[in-house]
């Protein structure tokens, strides 16, 4: 403690990192930043900016990059996606900005990425889940994953999905992405011994369009299956890099 | 007009009988009877059992009986089935009561069985579709026309699906029936160049449960299917038999 | 193989086409292309516009005319509207574009239509269900069915739905398109022998509003109905065409 | 006051009748019952017998016998009809109960029949529908309108509803009760200059079924509708009978 | 007939009118108006603009002027507006166009306005509901009954409403327009012996918002209501048209 | 801590009153008992007995009993009513069952009733609310609270409402439970200035039956309340217990 | 009476402030105001913009500020803000925009602001529940109530909230707004022995999104929590008013 | 395959074994059972009774036994759980029958018990959970996993979950099954670094009873969750076996 206040008051700590140090998260304007979330959680605090201003999701960004050393940002606008820019090119000289996924990776020069013993399949039914996709493999790449991706083997053409049954066997955990009726994770679940985590995705239209259709069928498989919400990319992701995680240590 | 009316008079005509030649529908007790609706429509009345007493529902079997031969019942209850075999038993002998399906099926000495050209396969999902499966195949036999059943070849085991393509690609309209998420008509129909006519089943339980889940995703299917309500066995079987019919015109 | 594969070296069939005729469908930027659908399930792959980006659609409708000599695509936004017309204006001289359907239909030099022996009635209820049977249109035209579209009947005017009655008995198969309450599919089911796909249209408000009461009222139809998503003007239409195609091949 | 005290001591006047001259309700053991809702509302409170407890349910018919000369009884169970039996019995010669409407009307020996000069039409689209339409006929018979019942003219064979439309006509207002998809009530509507009261009921089965279907369909109705809950033949009933009052009171 | 077309052939009548008496309903460009309805139904076919292309709003009211004197629009758009003021300007001298209530109403010179002998009450919980009631109010004053507007008495400062009693008793029937949780209609339907019909609002945000929550207070309410979907001010409008037009006939 | 433990080595105190004190809660064969909740949070831990067995239920009781002077149990089965009498009469004198209510209330000899300097009323709108309110009452007169209960006095005949105002004035917080539409609350609110609590009843049926009406009806009410969920009188009672505490406190 | 209408006359008293006092309410062109709702309820009538036009938003605003000194407005839309800032600037010096939480409070020279003793927290879960939070602090302030705001202590990081779990019992009542999951109401009762009052915050995607699951969860919460509407920030703070102010009175 | 013939012709393999090697499943007059499932798919395919008949369920235990050595089955009814006593008590010696989950495991004499080196937490918030994590457990100790079960610590009584912290991060995986507002899973994934499975509970009553709260709050839930149906304590139970193989997998 005493060696920790006084690293503050040499200079080599700010008082965002003594403060994450000490109680886990960071008071600032736009609200506690959950510093400590990676060592006990696993995974890193996100900030979800839908809904917040733009000054808000930069403070979160800063604060992030302060004390981890990197910020995920998902559900990023347009003028949040400027603001960042703006506010973050010059500190971190590190920065993804994929506007398709709505999503930011910003990493400061003091970041060392890690690195995982598991590979995480990432497959989709089709072209319109591709975002939501990345959203997760975002996530997983962060935490040093490795991820194999499968676009669009969607079962209205079945030979697409089998053609790509035994490189879906090879990973240790399958994240699988569909939208309108849902059914490729059921599908694959089926035939592979790997767990499967399935995302529902808000396309269709109609009754059980926004991914609702979706969502029931992948609760309702006759398959086993767990499953996150509507287009919840990074909680897929994040799931995985739980598992991921806990095999990488078991491996070594 | 004339010659009808003598044959009431004469006896050869019951009033019934004649009033459903005059006006195409019956008024009875138990409501009116719409005698004409095989000439009109292409398949007859049913009685749909749930709701009425079962002194209505047996008033208006016999109707059925005495103007167009026959009488189809579906969702019928315990206390209506044996209110029908105790009536129906001495002046129809050929009575069909199939209490796992809730329905039943009398013919009267003068009822001719027609036979349609044209074969309509019925496929389900599991073990539990098999009622639904079976009120189709009720209504399609009576048509005449041939039914190639084709039962427990859900997607859970995709093998098992895939086995019976060949089967499947032979008839010349499909009814696929399957509860859950309800992929297996997606499936099907994305491989075969039928005709597919998809029934949820209320099968399932939490959340889409008692079909819902099924529906919605046959509604969004990235296939081409139509689609009748949860359950609604009948319909998909009546549906099919207009096709059947069609296409046994098209090929005399 | 051999012979293909000379065909590819010797210039006079691009890979995409080989890839086609080897594994059924085509891998490129935009996602992979089910080239083989036509084929296997009777009915082309349409391109579904919505959430994929212009490049994308672009990319595939170029596929489509490569390797099927024309392209479908439905739920076009004006955005792509204008980069298709920009991309395909030149290769391919047959553009048919549809702003208020929302629809495009491109066939190559090569393309030969196909024809049909069989006529698809198509009803509406109103004017506003107009661009959903458009839709229905466009798909069944594509395959050379012959089209028989009768509008504006809605049953609050009934004398307007009966004095078209003989004509819908002419079909070989009805497309009936109606929202707000639905009725009309009900109406003309129980007074025709012939088959009848109902289409529930996203028009009224309030509670039911957006197709959901005209979905409900079909699913629960007193009559024979089979029934398609809210607005899904492309799947009644194919699911008639594989109707068409059967009595086509019936009657030949 | 006086007078109406006196009348109290003197046992001409019961304390329940006092006090529903004097206030207007009656507070009983089982609640408060409006004795006075029929001059301030034009209709008599009837007694939901849903819920209550059979003493309840006997306690408030007593009380409005004594009080309006009358009790009319809805949603009645088994168990309160057996109670009603055995307490109404000895005081109410004039007891009508039916069982398969769950209705109760009794009468004391004093009440004067009224008598409107107007006609309410009421109809049905099957013989399910029948209970719910009794339950209406109750309340208007009670106010003394002439009741023309039509029963099961469903448009599932539309000769039967077209046959009845001059007698339909003749109404001054109509309730018209339906199920399923409920399109009976818009297709009347759309040929009779009558007012029209729609009943949505409770059958049918799967998506949109207890009714829902119905309910939303008519709220979405082309023409022109009111309409109440589902399997509420009570307020169509009394919402009939007020307008049947207003135009007796016109014509004389 | 004869006489018909030579009116047609000499010019004093146009094909259209001609067409209108003959059938009913005149075919144009934009569908098939139905001419005849206020012989037939008691109340003119309105014009609901929404789906609609600007140019099939003006054919159709063209077609509604012609044929019937005048023509009422609902739920007009601003581009809506625009065409119409256009295009009508010059052959129809009294239009009214009224933006907040997005409805116009058009009359022909020849234009008659009838009168009924008969007052509806028009009463709203709060100036939101003003639009609504003001459809309402448009379709009744056009069929000639006398309006009595009430506004703003909703039950939250219940003495509004109850200052308000006696006037809302003088009305034949009333129309009671509420949003929120939409209790005004039972509250008012409560304290007077007229016919109420409930338009529930779509204000209110949350759970029940859009008028849902409104929407099912009517149709559960304790009190005898008459109900029409979510601010459906015309069919409010309509219904009471059809209840003053018989009170008017009941009169003379 | 160690008086404690030779407490119940002398057997002055038990084992789990020991658990109680030390943990706060006591592990039995039926689960974990937040003894402590009453000192935490100010209202006792009552025993929910719906989906548990009669020996848990029991179990859970005299855990209770033993370590708090008293049980409250809510949602009781006819089965678990009769295990409680059986096993609970001997060791604890004070038992009241409310078969309608669905409660039990034990007491030891122990218990010294609370009393607080707080009044909190309790309106229904009829008679089917009664056990909701009863489940209300008994948590509050278990506190010490004074109850103030006002029945009976539904918005549909509003006289009866407005003669118990002064009444319902006098409160110092007010719980009022309505079915069907639920706008007694409402209205109310709007009269007094004290808070109000809404309670919705499942009462009611058709669309927005189950309670669901009233709920959205409380949530989007004009005037301020707070609401608790379907039939949870239970927790109406409890909040109502935590204001009447405060209001105790602040008083004396 | 006299007194007031010759104050009216000499002019000391403006006719809509007399009009206040004795009716109660104030009838202007944009409805009727309830200038006496603070007399009445405890709390003033605040304006809810949504759905209203600019002009009528101003209006009120002038009778607000005229017949209570002040006025509050919610759900205020840009042209709204320009409005209101148009036209109360020159007459209120005193005029409070926050245009993030869409709220107006304008107070006139005259109005003396209140004060209670008590306190009410307020806890949101993440910066986006801020908005909301900040509706039901500008009412509690008007009210005069102390406000101790505690910010983003959701439990998805749990020893934030256990953090501020002293300062949080220090409340007299507690507001505590979640959106999502809706958890921190629930984990908040669980702990402390003042009463809560749950905010749903309209925050979150797919299914359960838009509040939905917030609310449903705080209904279901184990602990004792009651509810308003999804957002209702106002209603919030004005029910914590009610009790503040009970608090105060009892503690004078 | 000569060898597997000979083996049958010898009577060292039955038909049904035979015939579960060569195609993976068995049919039998109750469908076609997976007999390959376990090892394409890592679990076995267990036997869901509901919608089965007594007859059935014999059947494919029988199956079930014969090919795979155990039979497992849930949601089995009184009546099937007498028919599996009936038949299989004398050629299974271990039958374990679970009433209250309403589940069955059997196996033959020759069944081997495998062994995982893997943990697995099950945790449950109150006793209605039990049977759900029941059913995950029978599912764990099949498969040979360490199963750690914690029960009845929902958040109501927060340091009942907070004691069990060191306990549940023991665990490589966790299950945490929880009722009415399902909160538990959403506070335990903020404390732990293991991926948590979270299970609705069909608890509660109410608005967003049957689990349906619950599913929506851990569908939204701000920490990192995947989720099962609701009730689905077999699906979590298989999906928490694949990864406990996983990690076995890699640890060895």
């Amino acid at each position: 403690m005493r060696e920790l206040l006084e690293a503050v008051a040499g200079g080599s700590l700010s008082p965002a990192q003594a403060e994450a140090e000490l109680r886990g998260y960071v008071v600032g304007d736009a609200g506690r930043f959950d510093a400590a979330r990676e060592q006990r959680r696993g995974i890193p605090e996100a900030i979800f900016a839908e809904g917040k201003s733009a000054e808000q999701v930069v403070a979160l960004a800063e604060t992030a990059l302060e004390t981890t050393d990197r910020a995920l940002l998902t559900r990023v606008s347009e003028s949040q996606f400027e603001a960042l820019e703006t506010h973050l090119g010059e500190t971190a000289p590190d920065v993804t900005i994929d506007r398709r996924t709505a999503t930011v990776r910003v990493t400061s020069p003091e970041y060392e990425r890690p690195s995982l013993d598991a590979t995480v399949g990432i497959a989709t039914g089709g072209t319109v889940d591709g975002p939501v996709a990345d959203e997760a493999a975002m996530v997983l790449r962060d935490a040093g994953a490795s991820v194999d991706r499968v676009d669009d083997i969607g079962v209205a053409a079945l030979d697409r999905t089998l053609d790509q049954l035994d490189r879906l066997r090879e990973a240790d955990v399958l994240i699988v992405a569909a939208g309108r009726e849902g059914a490729l994770p059921t599908v694959v679940a089926g035939l592979v011994d790997t767990p499967v985590i399935g995302v529902p995705v808000a396309s269709g239209y109609g009754h059980g369009g926004a991914g609702e259709a979706a969502l029931a069928g992948m609760l309702q498989s006759c398959t086993v299956l767990s499953v996150v919400n509507i287009d919840a990319g990074f909680v897929a992701g994040a799931q995985a890099t739980l598992f991921a995680r806990a095999i990488d240590t078991a491996r070594s």
